[in-house]
This record gives C-alpha cells, sequence and structure tokens, in this order.
C-alpha cells in the first residue's frame, strides 16, 4: 500500500493520458475533481490485491459517454457515489475497494475521488491496460465476468441497475441509456470479488502511469526530448513525427468518432499518415500499410513537451509524436483479436504487433513516401 | 372477489379491445396466452381494492412496444413474471395483487396470466380507464405515484430496474432499452400500495370490459345492431360509419404512428374522417373540425360484427363504425390536458369534451359533406 497524494495526481494524471491513447476522457478535468476530493477528504491508499482478502467486493467506477460530451458536461462526484450505493444495495455487500475500469485521462482519476470521499482503496490496477470505447472490450470480459449487474446513475438523480445475459447487451443497454441522461453516466460495473481480479485485470497500471507522468515532468525538468523519453519508459515505438492536417469527426452522441491526417516533419517518418478513433485511436495507417493498431496502444503526444493529445483535442497544425505501445499479451490472443481486434471496429484486416510491423518496415522506414 | 375462468376472458379481451381505444396491444395474443395460463393454473381471483389491505403492495404488469412489434414477437409469461420478480426483490417485499395498467387488447389480459400463475388476485381496475402509449400517460402520475421504480424483462434473460426522478425520464428510459429488447419490454411498474391506489386508477374496468364484450356477443347472438349495442352499454356515440380508403403508418419502431382515411357510407356520417393514431387513437376530425379527440376514447368496431378494429389492423377496405366514449372525469382536469391532453401529441387545439362537440354539430349533422 502507499499513499497518493494530490500532488501524486499531477503525475498519475498525465500518465494515465498517455495509455489512455487517446480516449477516456479529458485528463484535465479529471485531475482537478480528484485533487479537489483528496484535499477534502484526503490521500487515497493505493493498493494491491493481495492487500485484500480474496472474499473483498472491488468495484470499478467510471463515466461513459462520447469525449465530446464529457468535455461539455462538467463531471460531478455524487452521481459515482450514486452509482456505486446502488449497486452495493443489489448484492446487498459493500464494496471494499474500488478501481478504475481503463487507463484514461477521466477514468483513471475519477475513481480518486470516491476512493478518497469513501475512505475506500483503490486497486492498483484496471480492466484493459489501456482505454477502449465499449463496455465489453475488457480483459474481464476474455476471464468470464460479466460488466453486470452494473448500476447507473445521473446529475440529476436518475438510477438504473442492468443485469444483462451477456457483456454486448450490457454496452448496447448502457449506450442508450446514456444518450437518454443527455450523453454520459456515471457507473459502478463490473462487480468483482479479489479472487475473480486475478487474472482479469492489468496490475499496476496506476504506478504505470505515473511512471510514465513523472518521466516527462523530468524530461522537462532536464531539458530531455520527451518523446524519446516516453519511448523509452514506456518501451514503445516513434511511429511517426508530423503536424495534423485535417480532422474530420462525426459525433453521433454515443461515440466520437473521426480520422485525422498528418504530414510527417522529418523523412524517418515519411510524408503522411491516418490516424482513425472512436473515442481512443484504433488505427494508424500509411495509405493499406498499417503501422499500428487495436489493440496496441496509439498515443499522440506534442512534439514539443510531451503532453498527450486525445482525439477531442486534435487540431490542424498540432506538431505531434505518434507513438505505437505493445498492448499487455493478453490481448494477442485469438479471443482477445475477436473482441477487441481491427475487424470488431469494422477495419478489413487482421492485427499484427506494433514491434512486428516497426520490424518488417525497417529496410524501408519511408517507403510509402519515396524519400528514402 | 370473483372468479374469472377462461371462458370469462372471452367477453373480457373483446370489451378491453374497446377501451383499448385502438391500441394496447393485440387482443387475440393476449387472449389466448391468458387462457392457456388459466387452464394450466387455474381461474384468477378479481379483487376490488376494499378487498385487500391498506399496505398491500399492488403491481401493475404490461407489455411495452409498438404494436407492429408486439403482433411480431409473440408474448410470453416467463419474462413478465421476471420483471415482477425483480422489482419485488428491490422493494424488498412480494406484490398482494397485480393489476393492468391499461385497458387494452393485450395488456388487459396478459396480467392474467401472471395471476393465474403465481395465484396472485388481480385487481379489476387500471391506471388510465383507456390505453394510452406513454409510460406517463397515467392518472397515477396525476395523483402524483412515479412509474419507478420499476422492472424491465426480455425474453432473452435481460433485466433492468430504473428508478428515474420522474414519469417522464421513465419513459424515456424504457422506450430506449426496449428498442434494445428488440422492440418489446415486459414491465412491472407503477408499484402502489392499496392506500396509493385509492384515487389514483379506475376501479371497475375489467367488469367494464366483460360487459360491453357480453353485450358484443349477444347482440351477435340475438342479431341486434351491434355498434348501436356497444352505443348504448359504454354510453359513447356514434360519430361515424364509413370504409377505410387509404393508411399510412410510419412505425419507427417507438412507436406505430399513423392516419387512416375513411369514406362515409351514409348521410348521417358526412362524406370523410380521418383519424390519427400514435398506438392509440388520437385525433378523429373532418378537415380542421374535432369530432373526437384525446383523452376521450375514439374507437373504431367492424360494421357488421361490432369486433374492435386496432390501429395496426386498419386497413383498405374496412368498414367500420367510429364511436367517441367519454373518458373518465380525472382526464378532464387542466393537470391532465397538460399530460394526456391534444398538444401533448403535437395537434395544436384545445380538448373539448366528445359530448359537447357532438352537441355542436348536431343542427348540421352532415355539416362538412353538404349533403344534408
Amino acid at each position: 500500500m502507499r499513499l497518493i497524494t494530490d500532488t501524486d495526481l499531477e503525475a498519475i494524471a498525465l500518465g494515465s493520458a498517455v495509455y489512455g491513447t487517446g480516449g477516456g476522457g479529458d485528463p484535465y478535468i479529471g485531475k482537478l475533481l480528484a485533487q479537489n476530493a483528496m484535499r477534502q477528504h484526503g490521500p487515497v491508499q493505493l493498493v494491491g490485491l493481495d492487500e485484500l482478502a480474496d472474499g473483498d467486493l472491488v468495484v470499478p467506477v467510471a463515466m461513459a459517454g462520447a469525449p465530446t460530451v464529457l468535455l461539455e458536461k462538467m463531471a460531478e462526484v455524487e452521481p459515482l457515489i450514486a452509482a456505486l450505493r446502488a449497486l452495493e444495495r443489489l448484492l446487498g455487500r459493500p464494496a471494499k475497494a474500488v478501481m478504475s475500469i481503463e487507463v484514461g485521462g477521466l477514468n483513471s482519476t475519477i475513481p480518486f475521488c470516491v476512493a478518497s470521499a469513501l475512505g475506500l482503496p483503490l486497486v492498483d490496477g484496471d480492466t484493459m491496460g489501456r482505454a477502449f470505447p465499449e463496455i465489453q472490450m475488457t480483459l474481464c470480459t476474455l476471464a468470464g465476468l460479466t460488466a453486470s449487474p452494473l448500476a447507473m446513475a445521473d446529475e440529476k438523480g436518475n438510477a438504473l441497475v442492468v443485469q444483462a445475459v451477456d457483456n454486448q447487451h450490457t454496452e448496447r443497454f448502457v449506450r442508450s441509456i446514456l444518450m437518454d441522461m443527455g450523453g454520459s453516466t456515471y457507473l459502478a460495473i463490473y462487480p468483482m470479488s479479489v479472487a475473480q481480479a486475478r487474472g482479469a485485470i492489468v496490475p499496476g497500471t496506476i504506478t504505470l502511469a505515473q511512471q510514465a507522468g513523472r518521466t516527462l515532468f523530468e524530461a522537462r525538468a532536464r531539458h530531455l526530448d520527451p518523446v524519446a523519453e516516453l519511448v523509452r519508459v514506456t518501451g514503445g515505438f516513434d511511429l511517426f513525427r508530423g503536424k495534423v492536417l485535417d480532422v474530420q469527426r462525426s459525433v453521433d452522441g454515443r461515440f466520437s468518432k473521426g480520422r485525422a491526417e498528418l504530414r510527417g516533419v522529418d523523412e524517418h517518418s515519411g510524408d503522411s499518415l491516418e490516424l482513425l478513433f472512436q473515442n481512443e485511436f484504433l488505427l494508424a495507417r500509411r495509405g493499406d500499410a498499417v503501422l499500428c493498431s487495436t489493440p496496441d496502444l496509439i498515443v499522440t503526444v506534442d512534439l514539443e513537451t510531451g503532453e498527450p493529445v486525445t482525439a477531442e483535442q486534435m487540431r490542424y497544425g498540432l506538431r505531434v509524436a505518434v507513438l505505437g505501445l505493445p498492448c499487455v499479451s493478453a490481448w494477442r490472443t485469438a479471443a482477445a483479436q475477436a473482441l477487441v481486434g481491427p475487424r470488431c471496429f469494422g477495419y478489413d484486416f487482421d492485427y499484427q504487433p506494433v514491434e512486428q510491423a516497426v520490424m518488417d518496415r525497417e529496410p524501408t522506414p519511408a517507403d510509402a513516401s519515396g524519400a528514402a
């Protein structure tokens, strides 16, 4: 166990936005909320699963909705607590710890609000080791855990409890209901015992995020290349450096979908790159050549500061580095591909690990540009 | 208390379709289901509120969805029981009686299935004294009772519990969720104590429906004009007799909306009539002249047999009588008009009681036709 203070949250929020792979909600709002809660209620105990009892109930708490909406509607803590309480009532027992459903700006930090306000420990880990746009897209689903029973609440006082036959149905119900709640919702979801959590979550991801955040702060302080430092600490690949030329979005309310077009700024990068996103970045490609795709992490950071740039923040003129980070190995099985692979998002190709794609490209680093 | 047998259901189903004012689901399916349940599990005790204790929990059970969908998807009893059980679990106490949410073909008879299967009495009454398309459109809403907490279930095994801040929110949530359930859902809704039910429901409507049904059977047996007999027993008005010329429908999945155009078959009727519906018939007009509108009941019956014709069943060539039945007086207050009046459905005029409209028209019975 270690205590997380409001100061620690600076690095956690920053690093979470890296692993949020362009989604996971706005890091700034989540950080402010969590810091505010911790100044009121005190620091949070970050614990490993082995510090809890096997039968203890762990409940991930999260916000869901298109990032575009989450930016407009200020997040609140009370509905998140209301959701947790509704789920506890249904289950007939209290949560012994909360957890982040995903690593991402908002959804990594907002559980700290609940942990601090209720005096509950927060499990160091999450259900994805990254962020994904749909509820069934967790390692818990692969481990046979169900997202429901889950509770939803909104800031008006509405609360719903969902018990669905599978996580795909859960996703459908939650997505519709959150539209009726005004585009966002607060969730207490994937309730699990500590015993169930073992092997169904990615442990240590809050610490990982904190390390990535610290690395960026240090790079700034020591005038190092933040992108190179981030590549080093995350074990990722520096895929592309370029300028955002165009961003197309189609927010249907349920998701923020779109594509960004980038033009390379160095000869290593080639002349262009296309990024496709559904809340999170899912595909980085040049023509038909895939540089990185789901479930590997595509991370865009500001070229000068290393600050993560979410899909929501992408806009003309930004100079960014596009990194590819290998996902956790549990995402690389055939079952995982059927849940979160490229074809799950309508892309007609099979997943190739980012390190493999990088290796294949090595002989001709700027193959598609003709500038080599 | 009186026992309702499967034979009694013939008249109840037929009469319910009269008061269902064109909606409330298909009477045939509801009857078959209820008769089947009663043959298996025995007859049902029909009780008045005064036969129950003040604190007893009464729970209306119903199906919701566009009638078009309800016709396609065969109704089942198990999900309705699942919904009731889910609500009981949430409330922490068992229902002592079930009730019909509305008078209408399916929703009057399907509660008999649950009553029979679970050995519960059925309250003689409903929350509208007719059928309406939206969940908040009940006298319970006017009496300050909430539709939620409510439970929803589907035939796949999904179950949801909704606790909304008001009945308008409930309608919105339920409508979205039922779309995700495939266009229909099973509800245990508007849980109330017997004390709350007093003054919030219309008592005696099952008996009323049974009387209307019996009247039609007798008229057939005795070769009387079924339409005239129905007018007599319901206290309604014979507004129009004509042939269906055209029916336009726009089923968006949530509701069956549309209009039917009729041509008069006698000089009393005038030359034409237009019927507008959203699941239920809501407006009967000739040009700008309103003959009958919500919340009064517009009932179409086959001219020869007196068999009610639902909006779903309207089709070219049918010869029907259009009756106007005064709604219960509780629907005629200003508050009621704000909940179910013409403007609630987008019609730009104020409600005029059907008997008033008929009286105003008396001098020129066929005023718009010029055929007088």
